[in-house]
């Protein structure tokens, strides 16, 4: 009796390219239910060009709205120095490195402040359509993810549908998220993935999105990197009448001079450390295997992007200077075996994948 | 950055079904085609009871009935000692098998033979009715699963719908292959699985099923087995007068005294030799992991048997001593990540699935 031998990931990866083709599904309008189950049963994305053209942000959202109708509201900013919002840096290894962990690699987490959404707003125009008075400015980005658009953002949800109604329909749920996204082309989103069936849609600006499919798993070289967060840095140190020490900041230097502080009890989180835009990079031997989907979402194009799927973002402005979108995240379903198996051969539990932020009703994390 | 070790497949399988049901999923009427699609989706099985109360088969299928409708007519038989076609059976190892091969396991099919449908009825009939006198029979069994419903047996055709109306819709296709089965509680088929989307209706006596999930591939201890075949035993030699020697059969023995012989040239087919009835024999370090899900298909029932999933089915007879099905085998998508992920689980390409035979559109065998 012959011994069989299990196959590499290397099989995996070139068998699943054989069986699928090497770009994006094109829809002209909106599917049925039964043909959007059909791509979810299948884990493949499509893209409905124009398909989001009745929509009364369409028509509607551009820079002098968005201040009308969010006048006076604070929301959450996210600040960066380089636009690289929950992404991996690679610092020089330190000596000192306890054994057995080789902490080059540190996951950042963007700063987060609140701001009069004007102003916010007015900064992500400045960088964009300014850059020459502000080459050294922080990045600000709106990306809350925690289903803002239902909450920071309610004023503007009357301008978009409640539902994705194939999506609704098809997976008989309401959206766990729709989230309002604000942002310049400083900002990329690093790759990772979601536990969620994702309906993606773009206001204004373009959207520029890497696709790979779960199976590519062993290309992204995921790794538990060690979690951090841009800080504004401490300036001046002073006691109070206690006599404790207490640190203080700069007002002015809030959120232009950020530093990386490493979180307190540290924390590893599984991140991919691979990005297909510098394969030469941090690959692994699956990464050559690797056939990146790449699409650009124009205004009013509606993407399906499969749950598990890696995706890296970057974007670009229209002629106001902000790229803006929607997106619906819908419950992957975990029974069946697709959810099962994609982690298997991921090679472990947990997550790469954002997560709504600051939910109770934290997403699965095996 | 610490290293992340791979998931064996114990975490998988029992991830798995810490997110499943233990039971099959019972509906009480038709899935819609959306309905449908879900499960496909999930790649979970379900039964509708009762479910081709209104075929005509349902109706009309006994002795009698098939004996007129076929009269006259020649179909093939499989014919095996023990009603074990298809199966693995276990041989005291031989020293001079080949260095690196056990060949304890044999995989042997049936002796195929034809007959009048009428005898083959007959002999089916009476080694379930009398026992007493047909202790040494043979097994016969009447499943060419080559779409034999649409061919030999063409005259109950239409005593069954030309396919499933909510797979067909959801699946966007016609039935790849309609088979007919029919044979008495002496056969069993062995565990193995298909590269089909199952319809599974019972119409005369019951079938029982053991159905175990794709991700259960580790518990089922698949291996390459040498590939035989039953074959009647030759009794005497003469010479014709060539002088060439000239094996001849003695016909009354033609299909009692069954031989296996090896299969020449030698040939190895993947196939599972855990049984989960006899656990203790052949188990891998996984098949105590197993959770087979149990059902027993009445007259009427309907069963949707997922791609990919290892399935055992033994079978009752009605009064008239014969047990009667009908399936409906659907090509499965090979596209997406379902199936490649699978075959990944399972360890390599290939199968033990069942094909259909002597069909020139071979299934799929990676």
């Amino acid at each position: 009796m012959r011994r069989i031998v299990r196959n590499g990931g290397n099989h995996l990866i070139t068998t699943y390219h054989s069986l699928n083709p090497p770009t994006i599904t094109e829809l002209s309008e909106d599917p049925s239910p039964l043909e959007f189950m059909r791509h979810v049963s299948l884990n493949r994305p499509f893209i409905i060009r124009n398909g989001a053209r009745d929509w009364k942000a369409l028509q509607r959202w551009n820079a002098n709205y968005l201040c009308t109708v969010m006048e006076g509201q604070t929301v959450n900013v996210a600040t960066t120095p380089l636009g690289n919002a929950d992404s991996v840096i690679h610092l020089p290894s330190s000596p000192s490195s306890p054994r057995g962990k080789d902490e080059k690699a540190i996951f950042v987490k963007p700063h987060e402040t609140t701001s009069p959404f004007t102003t916010a707003l007015q900064q992500i125009q400045a960088q964009e359509l300014h850059p020459e008075t502000h080459s050294s400015s922080p990045t600000h980005y709106l990306q809350t993810q925690n289903d803002n658009l239902r909450n920071e953002y309610t004023s503007l949800f009357t301008d978009v549908p409640q539902s994705i109604p194939f999506a609704r329909i098809a997976l008989n749920q309401d959206p766990d998220a729709i989230n309002f996204w604000l942002g310049n082309s400083s900002s990329t989103t690093a790759l990772h993935k979601d536990n969620y069936e994702n309906i993606y849609v773009q206001v204004t600006g373009k959207k520029h999105f890497v696709l790979l499919p779960p199976v590519e798993a062993a290309c992204v070289n995921e790794k538990a990197v060690l979690a951090a967060t841009y800080t504004p840095r401490p300036t001046t140190t002073t006691s109070d009448s206690s006599g404790t020490g207490v640190t203080t900041l700069d007002p002015d230097l809030r959120t232009t001079h950020l530093v990386i502080r490493v979180d307190d009890p540290n924390q590893y989180i599984p991140f991919a450390t691979w990005d297909p835009d510098t394969p030469s990079h941090n690959p692994t031997p699956y990464s050559h295997l690797s056939r990146p989907l790449r699409v650009t979402l124009n205004e009013g194009d509606m993407l399906y992007l499969p749950a598990l799927w890696y995706h890296k973002v970057s974007q670009s402005c229209s002629d106001e200077g902000i790229c803006c979108a929607v997106n619906y995240w819908y419950d992957v379903d975990f029974a069946g075996g697709f959810w099962s198996m994609a982690n298997f051969v991921r090679g472990r539990e947990g997550g790469t994948e954002r997560r709504r932020r600051n939910d109770k009703r934290r997403k699965m994390e095996r």
